[in-house]
C-alpha cells in the first residue's frame, strides 16, 4: 500500500513555478493573479489566504478584489473587464458558486480566455473536450492527474471509475483519462451497483462530497483510489469520501484527505497563472 | 428482439419539419442549408444528393458551395465569412474530413455559431459538454439518442457502453447519455477485454467503422445495440460494426446498417437548419 502524498507533488510543481518565476522577472514580467471574492464565506477565505501565502513564498503578486453578495451580473461583468484590459494582471480567479442572483454563465465566459487559470470560459472548457490538453484546465482534476502521473500510476488500457458528473470534475478529468487512453466511466447518484462498478475498476476517483462513503467493499488489493470529496465526518472533521481508516491498508494505493488532491490545487492554479503570464 | 429501424423516428422528425417549413413560411421566413464541399470525393456527393433531395421534400432551400480540393485555410474561411454574413442562409454544412493542409481548427470556428447546424464551433461543443443541449447538437450521436428515445428505451442508471473517443461521436454522445441519467462508460482501441465489457451493458454504441467487427460474444439477450459503424465488409458491401445476422437474433433491440442511425442524421440536420432559421 502507498499512500499518494500531494505534497511531494506539490513541491515538484512549485519549485518549477519559482523557476519559471524567476525567468519571467528577469524579462520584467511580473505573474500576478487577480483574485474576485463575493461576500465574505469562510470557506472562501480559507482558501483565499492559503493562496495568498503560496502566491507570497512564489513571488506571484495577487489582489482581491472583495464585492458584496448583492452585487449585479452586470456590475460584475463590469469588474471583470476591468480586469481582462489591466494589462499588470496574468489571471483571474472568480471564487465559486455563486450567488443564485447572478448568472454564471454569463460570469464564467467573461473572464477573458487568456487569463482563465481556472478554465471557467467555455473556450477553455471546449478545448478539453476536444482532446486538446494544452490550455488553462480546471484546477482540481488537473491535480487528481498530476498525482496519477507524479506516481508512475499506469493508465493507458486501464479501467478508471469516476464518481462525479460535474462540468468542474467528473467530465473534464473523463477527458483527461481518455487522452491518457484509460477505459473511463462516469457514474453519478443514478449508478446501479456502484460497489460493482467501483470494485472492477483499477482506478477509482471520486468528487461527492459525502464523508467516509466508500468503505473497504468498493475496493480490491490493486485498487488505486483518488479521493477528491472533501466534507466534515459526524465528528465535524474535514473527510474525504473514502472511509480512509478502514481501506488504505487494502489497496495499492490511496490520496490522504487532507494531504491529497486539495494540496495539489492550488500549485496547479499558481502554475496557470504564470502560464498566463508567458 | 426488436429491430430498431431509423426510417420510423426520421418520419416523425420530417413531419414535424414539414409543419415548422410551413410555420415559418407564413412569416415569410425560408430555411436555406449551405452545403460547402471540396473537391469531388464520392461518398460526400451521395451523402450531398441525399440531403439535397431531402431538402427539396421538406420545401428547404439547398445551395452547394464547391470549392477546388486546393483552396488555402484563408480562402475558405473567406467563404464562410461570407456565408455567414448572407442573410438568406439560415445554416452552413462543411462536408469533413477536410484536406491536411487546412486548419481544420481553424474551420470549424469560422462558421457562425448560429448558423452551426452540424455542430463543429468549439462554442456550441462546448455546450454540450457543460450539460446545455438546448443548442445545435452533432448530428450522428444526437440521431442514436433519437432512436433510443423513439423506441422508449429506458437509459436511467443503465449501463450504457459507448465504443468511440471522437469529438464528433463518442464523447457527445456520452455527454447525451449522461444527461439521461445512464451510467457511461467510453471505449477505444486501447480497451482491454472489450467484449466483458459490452457483455456487462445495457446498452452498446459502437462507431469504429470496421466491418462485422463485433459477433454474438460480445452481448446478452437483453443488450440493445446502436451501431454507428458503416463500412465495406470483405464482399465490398456496405455494413456496421456488428456482424448483425449472426446477433440480431439474440439480443433485445438493434439498428440495421443501412436503415439505422444513418438514416436519422440527414434528418437531424435539417431539423436544425429549420431551427437556425427560426
Amino acid at each position: 500500500m502507498k499512500i499518494l502524498k500531494g505534497k511531494d507533488v506539490a513541491h515538484t510543481i512549485r519549485e518549477q513555478i519559482k523557476k519559471d518565476v524567476e525567468g519571467l522577472k528577469n524579462q520584467g514580467k511580473h505573474p500576478k493573479l487577480a483574485i474576485v471574492r463575493l461576500g465574505s464565506n469562510p470557506d472562501d477565505i480559507y482558501y483565499e489566504n492559503s493562496i495568498i501565502k503560496n502566491c507570497k513564498d512564489l513571488g506571484i503578486v495577487s489582489e482581491v478584489f472583495e464585492k458584496d453578495l448583492s452585487i449585479s451580473t452586470e456590475n460584475l461583468v463590469d469588474l471583470l473587464t476591468e480586469l481582462n484590459n489591466e494589462e499588470s494582471i496574468s489571471g483571474i480567479l472568480v471564487f465559486r458558486p455563486l450567488p443564485k442572483h447572478i448568472d454564471e454563465n454569463i460570469i464564467r465566459n467573461s473572464v477573458s480566455p487568456g487569463k482563465d487559470v481556472d478554465c471557467m470560459n467555455s473556450l477553455n472548457l471546449g478545448k478539453i473536450f476536444e482532446g486538446d490538453m494544452t490550455g488553462f484546465a480546471p484546477c482540481t482534476p488537473k491535480a487528481a492527474m498530476e498525482i496519477l502521473k507524479y506516481y508512475e500510476i499506469p493508465m493507458e488500457g486501464k479501467n478508471a471509475v469516476i464518481i462525479n458528473r460535474s462540468t468542474v470534475v467528473g467530465k473534464p478529468l473523463a477527458m483527461m483519462l481518455l487522452e491518457e487512453n484509460a477505459t473511463v466511466t462516469i457514474c453519478h447518484s443514478r449508478t446501479r451497483d456502484l460497489e460493482k462498478v467501483a470494485k472492477e475498476a483499477d482506478i477509482v476517483l471520486t468528487a461527492l462530497g459525502r464523508a467516509k462513503m466508500f468503505g473497504p467493499e468498493y475496493f480490491h488489493k490493486e485498487s488505486i483510489i483518488i479521493d477528491i470529496g472533501m466534507s466534515p465526518d459526524s465528528q465535524g472533521k474535514m473527510s474525504g469520501d473514502i472511509d480512509y481508516d478502514k481501506v488504505y491498508q487494502d489497496v495499492a494505493g490511496i490520496t490522504p484527505v487532507p494531504g491529497g488532491v486539495g494540496s495539489v490545487t492550488t500549485s496547479i492554479l499558481l502554475k496557470q497563472v504564470v502560464e498566463a503570464c508567458k
